[in-house]
């Protein structure tokens, strides 16, 4: 069933000589199937194919793109257990964490696929001719949001589904009228050539041209750079480590003509525990972040990976309840042997910080692959003066950093790099006395929780998923909810354009009857 | 009354030795009035009270913006002849093109004053909570558009007010809540200099914070390159040649933190005749483009270059007829030395291209400082084997290119470069025989334009002034127009955040009155 190919669009292609395989962290092994990854001719094609495919794809109604879209879901359900079977093999993530996912990455394109059956998303503006305007006759001016061309698409290694071969950036840009090359995510290729799959089904059902989508395997960083370079390609997005987004942001920036790189990189999402929070919640806060911190053994890009509050006998008591409840929590497998390697090596470095304690460190035999979860502590003046200390150390670690005072609090959220998330942990009314780290946090941040947790990103409209760098690249858009369609298009006029020669979306009659603003007014109505 | 000295915040300022003086291209002799240029510490001290300034100003309300925005009109309005004087010295245009262009600046900055005023802009998008959804209770989450920080503009040589000091770059930067920094413009020094006295002078009016707005002296390279690479400031507007936008591009890609450059650049603005269209309005439409190519001396961006047809009499008669009207217009003043001086060079430049014909050139005694229109004719072959002709000249300069075919102009529309606008001059019904050709240049423009001219660009919603690179360094946004302060904002989420502590756009209330997108509706009513 699973063949190792690259998909070519709809043809299956195996040109290369550089093979590898998947590995199964929870058995330990290696995978059998064998990944073919994809040469320089491969790449080349694939982006040809989606240059051509573009001509046509970017004018498709939106009504028949949401066909595509809830397509390649039912396609998705379709592949049923063989699917969630692949994933955990690929993942050692549990099967629940399979099907939940799975319900994600289906919501999302239905979600994309209402937005576009719908139409207003393109944010018509129409501002009609004055032909009697005095000193110049004003001319009759249409704008609409167009697709911007070939979209890369490099996948998460944490969101096998929702953040990789059809998950929100490939709905997002599919939705929006690109075509998408997706450079699979060795980690997982095989249920990315299944999702891949659904997808070349589903674009064939649909009447989609051939090329609108391909999936190319790939097990270093060669196959992503060229495509990143090529003239063909007209934006990038990324989901994973902070290298990896700013070397491909570097390329695309030094391309003869720069294109957008949306990456979604590092984030140590800072929860800030105000005074009267603690006294009040210490041992529900406890529990509640020592969940939040083990989640998915750590492997979310909203994991707290920093407490932050103010020297005082419930600061204590909290670390100390929270140091008891996490290491009661059972350790879980990692997603691959170079995670949890990472994620030693990256503790390890942390550790070996001058003044650093660790509180809580979990330190009973663990399977291979399951990764300890880690409590530290630090002074606040010891966090300002050693940058090493904000780095992300991804997987179930966290650092509480003591500060003496709120003056030294709102120095310590102000020197942060920029993040996904913050989080305020009040009681009531407590906020208030704390505006300066509130703003502060605001400036670092894309997301402000109060008093929840950072991790658990909800797809809805309102939702913001980016942040400043290097949380990522571009914090004037959100990777996930609609909204991130936003990335992948331009604003595009019409000046004194014949109405029968307009989109339907520009058109007098607004054949669409969708919500446009018209000389200034929102509108469904006809002109 | 000018004094020369740099503006940090409202404090005059001149620390430093380099100084440099404007040029009357007019009367050909430099003015008097010495400038000093910005120290390294004047361009930190600005940045560093911008910063402060922001921690205000990001929050003041849209009602005291508007209050801000149209007191900088009005101090602009009280400058009277003084400032269109000043105008007129350092630029060499005429009294009646300085008057127009303040009209233009005066109602830019009150069309941002009323879009704040208003406050719909911040998209404002609510997700109200389900506490009881399984298997997950949903949060109350809730988005608008925040200002991204302190932001540097350039201004540009052709529009030393509407696209300067005050302009259209700082109009929208001020109404996101963005302080401004400005890199005066070393030909019109003076001119930015009375609109930075009118600036500083609304600001401590309505109570803005000092730092809102600095204005800095430069005659080079270096201000400008230090302002990019300051880690205080958070974006850059600029409008200019292509190198000089990369050029900054480039510097902000390669700081740590990167950060957005808004570059409007270079455009050859093509426009396709064709062959109804060419039969039918020979004349009219010789006359029509020898007066939108030679107007303001060529100086437009969106000036038309480039003129497309395909091979008959009817091209032979329109050339022959452009070429006559061309040379009955008289020559006007260009903005400085340096510009004609550029204009000549570059118009040798490709005149020293083989197989070019020149068919027009204004050969009688013109004043110094004046450019002489030229036309050339090249055909399609020539041009799509010689980038050079390619090139934009900056000036009242434009070429015909003669293809073969309707298969040759498609293809000499699909290898142009990224464009602001393109122009179809077609008969009715014509178009639909030429879709390759408008999808062609549909995919290498930000407008389209029917039967008109490029030049003339209209302040309104539906503008988009921008384009696929290099006429902007990112085609996803407008230089013009209200929609332009979406460059200066990213999307932000409150999660759960108590009623009170919201800002007035996200209040349940809605106390402002603002449209918002509530739980997927547009509406303006209260949660």
């Amino acid at each position: 069933m699973i063949t190792g190919k690259n998909y070519i669009g709809s043809q299956l292609s195996a040109k290369g000589a550089t093979v590898y395989k998947t590995f199964n962290a929870q058995l330990n092994i290696e995978n059998e199937q064998v990944f073919i990854e994809a040469t320089t001719d491969e790449i080349n094609e694939a982006v040809n194919l989606a240059s051509e495919a573009f001509k046509l794809f970017r004018s498709i109604s939106g009504k028949k793109k949401a066909l595509f879209l809830n397509a390649i879901a039912d396609e998705i359900i379709a592949l049923d257990d063989k699917l969630i079977h692949m994933y955990c093999s690929e993942t050692g993530l549990p099967e629940g964490r399979a099907k939940g996912e799975r319900g994600r990455t289906v919501g999302q394109l239905r979600s994309f696929a209402e937005l576009v059956a719908n139409g207003s998303w393109v944010e018509a503006t129409i501002d009609t001719a004055e032909p009697e305007r005095q000193p110049m006759p004003k001319s009759d001016i249409r704008k609409m949001m167009i697709p911007l061309g070939p979209v890369v698409v490099f996948g998460a290694s944490n969101f096998p589904l929702a953040y990789s071969t059809a998950g929100g950036d490939t709905a997002a840009a599919l939705a929006s009228g690109c075509p998408v090359i997706v450079k699979s995510h060795p980690m997982h290729a095989g249920t990315g050539e299944l999702v891949a799959s659904a997808i070349v089904k589903a674009a064939q059902k649909t009447g989609m041209p051939n090329g609108v989508f391909s999936n190319l395997n790939s097990s270093g960083i060669e196959v992503g750079a060229q495509l990143v370079k090529h003239s063909g390609v007209k934006a990038v997005g990324f989901t994973g480590s902070i290298n990896g987004g700013r070397a491909l942001y570097n390329l695309a920036a030094q391309r003869e003509e720069p294109i957008p790189v949306f990456a979604e990189m590092g984030s140590v999402n800072p929860v800030i525990i105000l005074p009267n929070a603690l006294r009040n919640r210490t041992e529900s806060l406890a529990k509640t972040y020592a969940s939040s911190i083990t989640l998915g053994a750590g492997q979310f890009c909203t994991n707290p990976g920093l407490l932050l509050g103010i020297k005082s006998d419930e600061l204590s008591s909290f670390i100390q309840d929270l140091s008891k409840e996490i290491i009661e929590i059972s350790p879980s497998c990692m997603l691959h042997p170079n995670i949890i390697e990472a994620y030693e090596s990256n503790k390890e470095k942390i550790l070996s910080q001058p003044e650093l304690n660790v509180v809580a460190n979990y330190d009973l035999d663990v399977q291979v692959n399951y990764a300890r979860q880690t409590i530290t502590t630090v002074k606040g003046n010891t966090f300002l003066q050693n940058p090493t200390l904000h780095q992300e150390v991804f997987g179930p670690f966290s650092m509480v950093v003591e500060c003496d005072d709120a003056v030294q609090l709102e120095a310590v959220i102000s020197q942060l790099e920029g993040q996904l998330t913050g989080t305020i942990i009040a009681d009531e009314g407590e906020t208030s006395n704390y505006l300066g780290s509130v703003f502060a946090l605001q400036n670092r941040v894309g997301r402000i929780i109060y008093n929840g947790v950072p991790t658990g990103v909800e797809v809805c409209p309102s939702m913001v998923h980016g942040g400043p760098y290097p949380s990522s690249t571009d914090s004037r858009f959100t990777a996930v909810g609609i909204h991130s369609i936003k990335r992948w298009v331009r604003p595009f006029s019409y000046q004194d354009w014949p109405n029968e020669l307009l989109p339907d979306e520009l058109k007098n009659q607004n054949p669409l009857g969708i919500l446009r603003l018209v000389n200034n007014k929102q509108t469904k109505h006809v002109i």
